[in-house]
């Protein structure tokens, strides 16, 4: 099977930092070892310097929606042309910590950023360019930002109101409806039950990428 | 008259900051004193640090000139909406060094970014906001790089190639064609007649928003 990019989605406290961990462990039992990780936005010296212009912002100005997907969009450009794509070519599996799914859902959902305008963005910045399978850890807002508040002080995204990471979570519903190399995983279950989901769909998965190569 | 924005282009070199004060004291003369100065990328304290990373870049990591594109209009949006609109909505005359113009000639000519993603970016990020008057200083790459040179240490985009700039500046050349709020000065002249030059052009220019208002 050739090397893949696969992604972990979801709101803040949804449990991105468990999943990978069980997503690296099933792609070992699965016999694939050589892989790296990224994370969004982030993840080149450059990226993570925007990412954290974007995160903090600049004290006493305001960082307007359109310059903050512009910066999303400039540092997704940087880890996909300079990190993601070299790995995928020789061989090497990615597994992101959020990708573009992310901006779709907190850009274009919880800031309400037009969608034609995102498109257009996407496709100018990469092109064709997609993850081959997305697992998004769906569960309530309240549920996640109460993990994230136990976890330490929140940045400027984290610090939004609660409407804000309702209208992203139903762009994320919307967009798992839409493309089947999206999929769901109810995090609201228990820790064990999270995992297990996770590893089944990630096997279910690999054995259709078997089934169609 | 209502405010206006005024911009000065042109290649490295081409005399942007004498003309800048020519710009300012022939509107001084015209009876218009309330006014602010912007330059590009950069202007606001976000903006700045975006040019920093965009003329410097990281060491050992390559820009792609899709990010750079992104941040540019990413610092772009960020001047226009926290500076330029305010000032011109409460009557101040704003007067740039270099927008717009810049990055469909440096980057949709130089780097030779598709047209269409270009024109989608600019739509995305700025709309229908554009300069009133853009003064577009001619001159052949060899002379310009050369001024620049004496002025010392060359930056990572005045460092490009003769061909890089060439494309640029026929890039320039097109859009003065196309656009009558682009007017042209062959900055080969002489200083005193580059600055009579943008005096007529700005006066005559000024005599026709009076007429047309």
């Amino acid at each position: 099977m050739n090397s893949k990019f696969i992604v972990i989605e979801g709101l803040e406290g949804a449990g991105k930092t468990t999943a990978i961990q069980t997503i690296v462990d099933t792609l070992k039992q699965y016999g694939i070892s050589d892989l790296i990780f990224t994370r969004e936005p982030g993840g080149t010296p450059l990226a993570e310097k925007l990412r954290q212009l974007i995160k903090q912002g600049v004290e006493g100005e305001l960082l307007t929606d359109k310059a903050e997907v512009l910066m999303l969009y400039a540092a997704r450009v940087q880890l996909v042309e300079n990190i993601i794509k070299p790995a995928l070519s020789k061989g090497t599996w990615v597994v992101g910590d959020r990708h573009d799914l992310s901006s779709q859902a907190y850009q274009g959902g919880g800031r309400g950023i037009d969608q034609n305008l995102m498109a257009s963005l996407r496709k100018a910045a990469l092109g064709d360019f997609y993850p081959d399978l997305t697992i998004y850890l769906d569960l309530p807002p309240e549920v996640g930002l109460q993990r994230a508040r136990e976890r330490g002080e929140l940045d400027r995204i984290e610090k939004e109101s609660l409407d804000f990471f309702n209208r992203t979570r139903e762009k994320y519903l919307e967009l798992v409806a839409e493309n089947d190399s999206i999929r769901k995983v109810d995090a609201t279950q228990s820790l064990e039950k999270v995992q297990d989901d996770i590893r089944h769909t990630l096997l279910n998965w690999l054995k259709e990428q078997e089934t169609q190569a």
